[in-house]
């Protein structure tokens, strides 16, 4: 294919267009390793919730790859000095910054790959990449890893205000309907300058600011730990953890190979050389549903019955508290669950169990997102905003939750 | 679950929510027969054209739900008579129009269950669910099968200006972000009326009409029939096809047990059974997807080659033309293929092939969409129109399609 | 005209469509009094800073009414009783809740009707109407004051959380292009409930609320007290007060008959019998704007140069600042602009002054936005809040503000 | 002001953001000239059909001056040698081509200034503004002349794609909330190229010119010349004629000094000096509108009614007809009239009138819009589509009308 055809143009419902700046960018998004994306679900199992949540982390590394372009003619504009090497790294960074992503990663990190962090795997696909591609990536490595000397080239891909967060918000809030979560991107990249290497956001800009702050906690709340999508993970991953032990106890798992191989040997992080992350580049949402589909026949009943939660969207009773669920509720709804199932206590502990999530809209020990002030100086937002304190805002809410199959009597 | 939980809501970013109206609906969405419809995609492949196009059957359903209350509504204020009862059934009907869609039903349709459509299972779903919930979806039926004496009640579900059409024309358009396809059904429902048990727009309405025939081609040409699209499906509907070949050669086709089924036997419409229905009930996006995955590593050149090429997105090249293409262009890229790749003849057929499209903007055939005059007259939109054209519009415009692997020369 | 033909539908570019619910509703839009909200902006000035924001008081009022419409279909949904008399009030009652704004109100204000507020105007029109129309009015206005025993029915008319305030925050916000005040009406209408006659929010709109807050305090400082629009009405407001105090002196002082009938006369609200009320509302932006127009030619060196700064948009220039501003700034301005202008002391008042402005994102003092919890418990949204503390918010927020011509130099 | 400053930025609910490219063009945009576009409404009357019309010129201007920046771009993209100087030609041509439009154009240039068009006085401020900038609008004003030798800048900003049409559309419909006619100027802009002098639409554009087309030709039916509007500018030329006549046998017409001005003047193109262009300059909507607020209780029967039905919104009934009116209708309704009210034959035909209007989608005289092919060659888009038929698209569809008052009957 000729370099003029690789200036394509996808159609995005948020953006309008999403133009491809340079036939580099058109070559990673081909690879099969970016491809792959276009099957992992950006929002997990949250559709189950928000029917229209179908969006992937395809799109959503296309959307962070376009507004990126817009930050980069808007500090350009304001005489910040990008060569075309670090405009060509900030794009690639941010287009990959997600790629280490398994499908639903989540569950995934809590029961199969148990030490391994999407970050760390998308470091592993840039480096395989970079080989593949002859030290094309090497700039925007370094960017990703943080060890360029230009810092604030770091902060548009990974900071509290970042291209990653404005595109998930937008986008997520988008394709779920939320319109609470919709933030003014554009706004916010207008007013966004560098000074002394800091990345900032100029005076006028403070309200935006907040506003996006807010609807990133709201966002929070309402979808990202909406009850209904929490109880649906916490499911997901007991099934993988089920799997994993029935496969050691001898019984026969049926999954597609790539999943096989991953229920079938504990991978620490250390181990991840080519050959597994190649096995790794093979899994997507199809290789989880596909396995659920089929173990809603397995003969573990365990296994079968939360299968079918997932698939027929009928899953266990989940309340919310601010409070601590104590030992005995716990307790005596396991006892009623064991009696009446027949199960043993430790499947029961498969349908009845408790959690915790924790939220915070702005951590004041990560690097504060800073205001420009008229007069030139800098200074945190949370410092300056009449109306966000600096410690509510920085407060981890925390959000207890038990869940317990629907014929039961909470009492 | 009580009844009062039951009236629940959905978010849409279409619509803004979408208000289930009774129990009884509440019951079918929940059916493992309709949760499955999250599981396929309303727009096949299109979504390696437009990668916003990820929503479901199970949320156009829903759409489709939202304005038949819509319409309901305007109808009565209008003093069109509408029962509870027939309300409810119009309500099911409309929900379930479409729940005989299997995966990629375009492809399957012309691979594995050749002689068999969608509306025909849907009316076997339809039948089925009746003896469930003992004769609720009896009225439903009958309008669905247009044996209800009120005639209009089938053309809110199915004629050339139906709910139906009108939500996927705003969804599709929504999701793949082509603007041009948006169509104001607020609007056209709003001048709706029945005049003498016929459905018909009031005259103030007739460019919403032009609108919504011109948005509707123009989604055809665009989208539905994008040359992208199009060369994935025919190459998926190649691959099912040739797993087929292969199984009956005696070859192994790993695949989901669902869709082995299928491949296994040659399933006529007189044979669907509720053994089979209950079996392709089983079938969504997953057990095709997961089955092209696997196939890419399959001994057999061709079905794995074609895998390959959705699972990468790295199709054959395709040129469109308003001209039928010669036997002798189509041999000399046969001729060219087999010698290179050393296929058989009738391999190298599934690289390299041709075919038709054709498309209608309005059907003089089918029943008109009727314009209520102000005196009262209804008369043929395509006659009243000063700027369609009756002949033009209902003219069948077709397109012809070259196939082939891109390092092939077409000279 | 038939009463059918009142049955009428409005374009809303926010809601589609805005449907007028009976003939009597109808026939309060077609008055004169109604009618002349058509030529008085929603936004005053706002329209030099914002050139989108050009929208009527006519049209939001409008926009009231159908958001009503859907709070009591809501309402009723939930088995809250509401008569069709009382329905039919809420309806009269929205529509005129503004009835009684003149044109730039607050300039008005604060120049020429000095001690009457639009509030006290909207009853006195209302009262009117009520005469006009046999009492039809009569249990609108009982509601309006307060006096009706159903309290709730107020608080969807005047309250923290009333139709008014959702639909002004949409339509400025949706006008003026300032994403940031975009709330989600929908969502809290769907929310709202009446417990023991109050109007409640259920819980899990909580966020939306917080959301609803957020956004109107954003569209305070953003765009409400945005420092242009707050320098072009203290200029308004000060060539209305310069042309009293000209005509007092005896000047000609050329403007419609509505407007010169107000600044001839000194108008107390006791004063304001039906035929004032009639000449009132004969004002609209037309006599204000077109008296300005006029007063740029003016001999009065004042009058005719605050008045070419809004013509031409030329202001004052204006710093703003968390601080009060010392006398000696002041007076130092002043004595630079008297001595180069060779203008009064008094005169040079009219270019060199200062003020300041407050907000208050929510009221403790005032009725509380009641969340109702799921054990049925009721609670004011600042305590339940994890995120809103009722301190911050009801924090009365003051900035100062300095004007002065841009040829001096503040040093 | 330093120049920095005048980088400003607009906000606007279409574009999210205009950014004023150069010192220049602020400088354009802030002189009275300009401004005064803020105090003339984009469709006349039409709000009293569409109540969020309200937009103005000066909006418009701003719109086209953003999306011509978007062409440029797109253009110097498909290597279109644009050089600044004609870059910013382009920017001040697109920015002033309405500027010669007064209040009300339409029934202003059928009653007092009946020689005048709006496209000759914007030349005469062009050049006037080129004096004031010492040549710095040459170049725009020999592209706006057609004089300047690349042909395709003219095409920008006059012809059947221009930037001006695209922006009015998508504007005027966003505003009156008539999605029928939302065009998306973004892909047109994108499917730009310019080849042989010629600017063409790329073959893939075609739908999205179609969509154009159909949306322009829907907007003239459903908005430009709805019934409402057509009838309020009947009127309102026939209040500036009948004050005229009065003038003339000696009444007095109360109204602002501009106005008088053309009231007492006739003043033919010729006569156009730099004096007449100042007093024309100093026109708006608030000087009509002021003065038909008057004329309400002028001692005239003919102008004082015909002013009361503009304010009130009151207006003569309009009958459309695909067919003439004849003569014997007309007749009978005058005689109805003139017995009934007691005015003499010629004070009649002001409340009894007839007219009608035309309008073509597509004219196939004026440049076509050509499409460029993949082949390489260029073709009419009327030639090419097989769904438009250029006989049927540049038809001139006539309406005929008959306005009378509401008791008359027509029998």
């Amino acid at each position: 294919m000729s370099n003029t055809n690789k200036l394509k143009i996808f159609n995005d419902p948020i953006y309008g267009f999403i133009t491809i700046p340079n036939p580099f960018i058109y070559d990673l998004i081909q690879h099969q390793y970016f491809q792959r994306l276009r099957r992992i679900s950006q929002m997990g199992l949250s559709y189950l919730v928000y029917p229209g949540a179908n969006h992937t982390r395809f799109h959503h590394a296309l959307g962070c790859l376009h507004i990126m372009q817009k930050a980069v003619n808007v500090l350009r504009f304001k005489n910040v000095q990008i060569s075309e090497q670090e405009e060509n790294a900030l794009y690639v960074a941010i287009l990959l910054h997600d790629i280490g992503h398994g499908p639903f990663s989540h569950a995934m990190e809590h029961s199969i790959v148990e030490d391994v962090h999407h970050e760390e795997i998308s470091l592993l696909f840039m480096n395989k990449l970079n080989k593949e591609f002859d030290g094309q990536l090497s700039l925007a490595i370094q960017i990703f890893k943080g060890e360029y000397h230009r810092k604030f080239m770091l902060q548009l891909i990974s900071s509290q205000l970042d291209m990653d967060r404005m595109d998930y918000l937008k986008r997520d809030s988008f394709y779920s309907g939320v319109e609470e979560g919709k933030i003014n991107s554009d706004r916010l990249i207008q007013m966004m300058n560098v000074v002394d290497d800091v990345l900032v956001i100029e005076e006028k800009g403070i309200y935006s600011v907040e506003k996006f702050l807010m609807a990133r906690r709201l966002m929070y709340w309402q979808v990202y730990l909406h009850k209904t999508s929490l109880v649906a993970e916490e499911i997901l991953t007991r099934i993988l953890k089920r799997a994993k032990e029935l496969y050691q106890k001898g019984f026969d798992v049926d999954c597609s190979k790539p999943l096989h191989f991953f229920i079938e040997n504990k991978i620490t992080f250390d181990q991840f050389n080519d050959e597994i992350l190649d096995e790794f580049a093979k899994l997507d949402d199809t290789d989880i549903i596909g396995a659920i589909k089929n173990w809603q026949y397995h003969e573990d009943f365990t296994l079968s019955t939360l299968s079918k939660m997932i698939i027929n969207r009928d899953l266990l009773k989940i309340k919310m508290s601010n409070e601590k669920f104590t030992s005995e509720e716990i307790q005596n709804l396991l006892d009623q669950f064991s009696k009446e199932s027949k199960l043993t206590a430790l499947e029961s502990k498969y349908f009845v169990f408790k959690g915790k999530i924790k939220n915070q809209a702005y951590s004041k020990i990560a690097e504060p997102i800073r205001i420009l002030q008229k007069d030139g100086g800098l200074e945190d937002v949370a410092i300056l905003s009449d109306q966000l304190s600096l410690n509510t805002l920085s407060k981890h809410v925390t959000k207890y939750y038990l869940c317990y199959p629907k014929q039961l009597n909470k009492s």
